[in-house]
């Protein structure tokens, strides 16, 4: 998302000042963390190619989330709500000096998907689900709709056409509304004022967004935002069909622990390993090189998941599964006993393996955009590192190491020449 | 120079009336090519960042500059001056209806670099240099302001303060001064229409830029274009000390005869020929890699001296590269009878030589910019191309081979893992 300038820079503003007790833990629930990220983090981090400035309203225990934002980059103001007893209606009423003339609402206590924000920050008034697909109906604050504003909103209304996903594009307006209620009750909820000010609706369906609320929702988020984390990872088949399902199983268990550069380091050292077992047995080292294959998955994952991405980050990858592969390859031909004639062919098979990641990562850096994606065509061919390295356990299962050097080094060579032809194709005979 | 926005697009007007006669050619002059493009051509295809329609001036024989413009991509207009015979002032007069408010105007048989223009488009009025470095000052039209005004202007001006380049950013008015000298004289030259209107001087002093009137012009004007096209292309010591000193050279006797692709195609194909000439002569060979090496540079230096620079020749070129390099290596070790463990050198030196090209390139497809330009430390890194392939020839002529496998061995690895920390400084260290 870096790089995107932000046309309409509004304020957003954070109603935290909840706590989440149901979930057993003492700390403002904002600070919850979902996939290895506090909730208001993820919000904050996605809203940013958005938003200018963030208003936090806080409740007691403030001083937690704000301590919390410090260092986090963030241009962002604290109010505080001596008595958030009076109910988030009137936490939101406190921003009204500060807000701006249009500007985002949204809860600190739920999570959404990149795309889910992309969209609502191009509606007005409430942004709804009419297909909510990851919250619990029974929970949910539903919406009756007429003329496209909402007639009616409430956690226990029969006839709805929608549920409320705690995301607003409001405009300064509605603050007339907040007041009188404000004056008129003690205790004043935002769906009271929303039904006041019979706000337009927007509907955002079908994307992920939770009110987490409970060991379970958290779950539940974490399952979904992991899962997600692979969308557009240009898998070869074996990622794809296998080792993204039991990776991505890892990543869920792993988020809340690990950070991606970690996950980074135990990759490399198993492919690592998976070389000095060769030593002893090449069948084993193949087993061993294939996890190491599944656990490279990981880093990605939690990086993305856990809204750590880095360039730095994807940098080093690379290289080190480079080292791998390498030393992979070496030390098999060299626990081979292999004659000279074979380490001729070994050495084709070395220089095509890095090749293929040349001649994509070349691509990427003269064209400045990914050869996968300008040139779709170029995915139907096998021969990623996931596809090798599987193949490679087969044949080192099998005990073809001959057959297995000859195979990459012919694989790997026409792969190169296919990508560079298909290249020539997309470029010059448009 | 992609993807720059027009910031404030302008019309050119581009006088191209002119003929070649002077140098025994029977063609339009702005049609006479220079470093192997047509001088009309260069100052368009220039201006295009800046300009979004062009006016152009022809005499008799106009029709082979419209023939000549038609596919070249350009948004042009064509005006006929059916009497060329009445001077260039003439001619500037009859686009008085169709140059807008503000205009360039620019002579289609001069020649500019790129750096010239960019700076002579923010000027107004007449460009001028003060120290001229390329003109004949015998032949050149000389100016004197006063306060920042043309005073007077002629070739044969005996006080003078700076040259006339024949680029000018011009607004309407002149077109009133025009007129009236059109009216009271047969022949108009522009410089008399400059001199009636005192337009302002804008000061662009030491870029080329050249009337080219002679052969002699052509080839001064050839030789500066090839030798500028070297700049900022992040050579290694042997390529800036030794090889270009020898491809610019060749450049320039080919710049007008081979495209860019097919000189790519020679490079290669002497590279081939160099790891042929192994299996008779490892020091002959070495010389011929070292000269493959020297014949490298001018593809891309042919390339942009007549601004058929592509990326997808910069692809090939990177591509084709590695495959000579790999070739030769190969090839090396099988006619020296190299042991088993003289192999496994080899496979570290064959991967380091491929890694050192793939560390910088996937550096730019992850940060989106030169590895070199971002982090200058990384030039002093010895280890390009240019300089292996100097040292391969070196220890190939002396019989060197094991050492010169070892060396690369330890040579190449040791430049991959000093460029990935100074990456990781340079990226995480700040």
């Amino acid at each position: 998302m870096e790089g995107v300038t932000k046309a309409r820079a509004m304020k957003a503003i954070i109603l935290a000042a909840g706590f989440g007790t149901r979930m057993g833990k003492n700390i403002p629930k904002p600070l919850i963390r979902v996939a290895g990220r506090e909730m208001i983090y993820r919000t904050m981090k996605i809203l940013s190619d958005y938003v200018d400035e963030f208003i936090v309203v806080v409740g007691k225990n403030g001083e937690k989330i704000d301590s919390f934002l410090k260092d986090k980059g963030f241009n962002y103001k604290i109010i505080r709500n001596p008595t958030p007893e009076r109910g988030n209606g009137y936490s939101f009423y406190l921003t009204k000096d500060v807000s701006g003339d249009k500007f985002i609402l949204v809860m600190g206590d739920h999570v959404y998907e990149e795309e889910f924000i992309k969209r609502a920050v191009e509606g007005e008034g409430l942004i709804v689900d009419r297909e909510p697909a990851y919250v619990d109906l029974e929970e949910s604050t539903k919406v009756r709709c007429r003329n496209g504003r909402v007639e009616d909103i409430g956690k226990k209304l029969k006839e709805f056409d929608c549920v409320d996903t705690g995301f607003f594009i409001l405009s300064k307006d509605i603050y007339k509304h907040a007041e009188s209620l404000v004056r008129e009750k003690e205790v004043v909820e935002l769906s009271e004022i929303v039904k006041k000010a019979k706000i337009p609706v927007t509907e955002v369906s079908g994307y992920f967004w939770m009110d987490v609320d409970t060991v379970e929702d958290l779950k539940k988020a974490r399952k979904f935002i992991v899962r997600n984390s692979i969308k557009g990872a240009g898998d070869g088949y074996v990622a794809k069909y296998l080792n993204r399902r039991i990776s991505l199983r890892l990543s869920e268990l792993l988020v809340d622990h690990f950070t991606p550069n970690q996950m980074t380091f135990v990759s490399f050292l198993s492919g690592i390993l998976s070389s000095l077992i060769l030593f002893f047995s090449v069948p084993l080292a193949g087993i061993v090189y294939q996890i190491s294959s599944i656990i490279d998955g990981c880093d990605g994952e939690i990086a993305r998941a856990s809204l750590r991405k880095s360039r730095i980050g994807e940098y080093t990858d690379s290289m080190l599964d480079r080292y791998v592969d390498f030393i992979f390859l070496v030390t098999l031909a060299y626990v081979s006993n292999l004659s000279i004639y074979f380490w001729i062919v070994l050495a084709f098979a070395i220089f095509g393996s890095v090749m293929i990641s040349y001649s994509t990562e070349k691509y990427k850096a003269a064209f400045f955009e990914s050869a996968y994606s300008a040139i779709p065509s170029l995915k139907y061919l096998i021969g990623k590192r996931d596809e090798r390295i599987f193949a490679m356990m087969i044949f080192c299962l099998a005990g073809l190491v001959k057959p297995l050097i000859i195979l990459l080094a012919i694989w790997t060579n026409i792969r190169v020449v296919a990508t560079l032809l298909i290249i020539y194709k997309h470029k010059l005979g448009s």
